[in-house]
Parts: C-alpha cells; structure tokens; sequence
C-alpha cells in the first residue's frame, strides 16, 4: 500500500493557503462557506491523481498547488450538486451540505465563485512548478474547460434531466464522462502538461484518466447501493430515491462492478504501453474500483 | 448623438456565432438557455465600453468577439441575479427570466456555464485583435477576475446580505464597486489592454470605468424609482419591496442623481488628462446618468 498521507497533507495545506488569499477580498459569509466547502475533508483523489502523473513524466518540483485547483473545481460540482434545485441533499462527507450550514444563496454564489478561483490556483501552481506563463495558461484553460459547458456542468444537467427517462448506455457514459469523467481526465493530462510530458505522454495519461474516471462513477452507483450512509458520509440509496438511470439499474450489481474492472484494466494497460505505470498511478486505478466510499 | 448601431449588431452577431459554437458541447436545453439570456437584447454598454476604449488607445482590429465576452459575464450575473434564492424576478428586458422561461436548475447551470465559457471567449477575442497568447490570457484573466470572488460575486452577495440591514455610505459604495463597478471598469481597462495601452492609458480607463460604473448603480437606484417596469424592462419598485439599501435612500433622490453626475465629471476629466477623451467615450459617460432605462 502506498502512503498518501504526505501529499494529502500537502494538498490540504495548499488549499487551505489559496483560501486564505481570498480573506480580504469576500464577504466574511461567502468566505466562510467556500473555506468550509474546500477544507471538510474528502480523499483528494484527483489531486493525488495529478501528483502521481506529474512525478510518473519526471516531475519533481512542490505541484500541490496546482493539485489543489482541481480540488476547488471538484468541491464547486458538489456544493452546487447539492442544492436544493439539483439533488436537494443534506450530507456531504458527513457534515450538512453548504446550502443547509448556511443557506441556498451563499452555496450558489460560493459555487460560482469557486470556478474563477481554480483557474487563478491552477495558473499560479503552474508557475510554481516552473511553467511559462503560455504554458500555465494552456493548464489553467484545462481546468476551466473540465469545470465548463462541455465538461462537468454539461454531464452534470444532462443527469438531471434524465431522472424519470428511459436511458441507454450510450446516454449514460455521455453524461458520466461529462460529469465525472472530465475532471479527472483533467487531473492526470494537467499532470502530465505540467512536468512537460511528450503529447504521447499526455494522451496516454488523458485516455489513463477518462478510463478510471468512467470507472470511478461506475464504482459510485454500485457503492449507492450496497454502502451505507455512515460510511459514504452522504446519503446512500439516493440515486433509487430520485429514480436516476444507473449502471447497476441497466447492467445488473455484477456486470457493472465487471465493467468497472475491464476499464481500469484497460486504462493500465494504456499507461504501461507508453511507460508510465507507475505504482503510483497503479495504487490509484486499483483504489477507483475497491475503494469503500 | 453617436450612432452605435453597427457596433451593437457586430456584438450581436458575435454573441451568436460564439454561442453556436458551444452547440455540440452543451445538453439542448442548456444551450438554449444560454442563448436565451444572451441574444435577449440589452444595452450592450459594456461592450460598447470595451470597443470605445479599444479604440480611443489607436485600436483598429475587430474587437467585436472581446466586447462579446464581457456581455455574456454581465449575462451570466443577471441570470444568477433573478434566481428564486436571489432577488426572485420574473421579468428582464421585458421577457421572462432565465428560471421562468426554463427552470431553477437550468438557470443555476447555465449561469455557471457561462464563466469559463465569457473566458473563453475573451481569450479568443484577444488572439483575434492580434494579441500574444500571454496578453490573450491576461485578458482573459481580468474578465474572470471580475466577475469573481473580488468582483462581482462578491458585490452581489454583500448586496444580499444588506437587505434589511443599516448601511453607510461607505458600505453601500463597497457593493456596488463589485456588484456594478468590477464589470464596467474591466470593459474599460481590457478595452486599453487589447490595444496595448500604456500603464498610464490602462490606468486611467480603469479609473474612469470604476467612476462610471459607480454612477451607472447610483442611477439604476434612481430608475428604480422614477422608472416604470414597462421602460426598464425589468420590475420597477424591486429595491423599495426587497427593502434595500440604495442612495436616494441613504442621501434623498436629487443628491443621489447629483452625485453620479459629479462621478461621470471627474471620470472624463481622468481621461481628458491623458488625452483618452474620445466623443464615444464622452458619450458612454453621459449616457449612464441621463439615460431612461
């Protein structure tokens, strides 16, 4: 087992660093909803993600800020998922969810906040991992663009509008490489751009992160159903209550779980063809489909 | 009087083609909600801020895509602005609002879409006017910053935050720096920008931007009350039903209307100091306090 517990911390640090930034220039109210978003804990998967395909290209240098941008991104889709209009849920990692802690405005504009504050995290942690500023604009864009239209806000609409439809699929892996496919597909390219990988490099790595991140969402309706609201700290079996198409509702438990393996195989073998498997990157793709919550 | 006819519809057009392009990347329902708030019509005065500035600093480019990207920022604050959570409104430039004419979640998504996608479009804007993709970005950056955590979010949600509340002058000037202010003076300033201004040029469309986008909220203050619904487009009365603080209601209604005719006088006169007093812009600082709606 690999140790994360270094990066973690680092991560936090960063995050808590880039928050405080903000200090002056919000609202003490907005400021402290968006502190609370971003510092209440989580695994940091896609920042471990960015670490880990940064070092797997050779880099070298403190990258936890820029792995704390994706971060930022990743806690806006879920302040925003939670509100009343979108899943209306009360827990998230197992403390009341923005809009509950404060209420549905502050959550709304501290989202909206967040997606300007990732890109400006992402710039300045690429100039500090040693990019130009071209270089660490072309980064900062890969963040917004997994944040924009196309990425997660596209996935995440089309999943809403979804509930209650008939659904294959091919509509549903549409909107989870949306949804949660674009982020972390972002994190292992950004890692990759941001230790100056070949493009060969680069490709594999964003082909290495659609994959699990595909898989990752997979991973997340299976454990809708047989996790626990205690050890998700979110409410489980919320997918069955707002009647959302998932992979298990269309595959059947097993053969979703199957299909979560096959693409975590894939996407190893992806890495290993260009030379990037590390145990690392490995560690991570196995953690998408045996994690617990 | 200017003509700006050619210019609004060059915005227009620009709005529309940029728009489509976001087409195959955005679920229907949210791409036409985004459209819908963006081809709404509008005064189009932060775009004809931009082109005007462009200009006064020697630029000869089309500049029609930036002046489109600092529309659809000010798009995306009306959309989050009329949100149920927010100011609750019903009708914007004599339509129905973005939440009405869609729903609560489509109008939440779509106003989030369009951050990085006003970024975007900056980015490109620039690049078009012949900037290096380094200036193309800092561009960006401005846009994003103004319409982020220190902008406008920000003044929208102090704004928020005020109803009801005692308010001083100062307090009050807070807000609608960021609320109004950040957009208006970032038109200005990028318009330098884009037509590589110097640091004094730059510097001082910025200031004049920030004198004029104090005026315009003090006047939208007075609209609100010497207005009428069907002039403005929008519900007149809001700030008196919502009990805001505004300033007629801190200084009385002559005093409030005079003061934003001294701000937009010492914002021409900042220009006039560096030679930077072009009739159009003469004419976009006059508008902002004697106009109707």
């Amino acid at each position: 087992m690999i140790d994360w517990s270094a990066d973690r911390a680092a991560v936090d640090r960063a995050l808590v660093e880039a928050c405080d930034g903000l200090a002056t220039r919000l609202s003490p109210r907005l400021f402290d909803a968006v502190k609370y978003s971003l510092v209440g804990g989580g695994k940091r998967f896609r920042a471990l993600l960015l670490l880990s395909s940064y070092r797997a290209v050779g880099g070298s240098a403190d990258a936890s800020k820029l792995a704390a941008a994706v971060e930022i991104v990743h806690s806006y889709s879920l302040v925003h998922d939670d509100l009343p209009c979108m899943d209306n849920d009360d827990v998230r990692r197992g403390r009341p969810t923005v809009h509950r802690a404060f209420d549905e405005r502050v959550a709304t504009t501290a989202g909206v906040a967040m997606v300007p504050f990732a890109a400006r995290t992402a710039f300045d942690g690429a100039i500090d991992v040693g990019r130009s500023p071209v270089e660490a604009a072309a980064i900062a864009c890969e963040a917004m663009i997994a944040s924009g239209a196309g990425g997660m806000i596209g996935g995440q609409l089309l999943d809403l509008e979804s509930e209650g439809q008939v659904l294959d699929l091919d509509g549903l892996e549409r909107i989870h490489r949306g949804k949660t496919g674009a982020l972390i597909r972002a994190s292992a390219l950004i890692g990759g751009l941001a230790a100056r990988g070949t493009a060969a490099q680069c490709d594999a790595l964003a082909a290495f992160g659609e994959a699990i991140g595909l898989a990752f969402q997979i991973a997340d309706d299976v454990l809708d159903i047989t996790g626990t609201t205690e050890r998700l700290g979110k409410t489980a079996g919320r997918d069955l209550d707002l009647n959302k198409v998932t992979y298990p509702a269309l595959l059947g438990l097993e053969p979703a779980a199957d299909r979560a393996e096959r693409l975590v195989d894939d996407a190893t073998a992806t890495l290993e063809r260009v030379g990037l498997l590390t145990r690392e990157l490995d560690s991570l793709a196995r953690f998408v489909v045996e994690r617990e919550s």
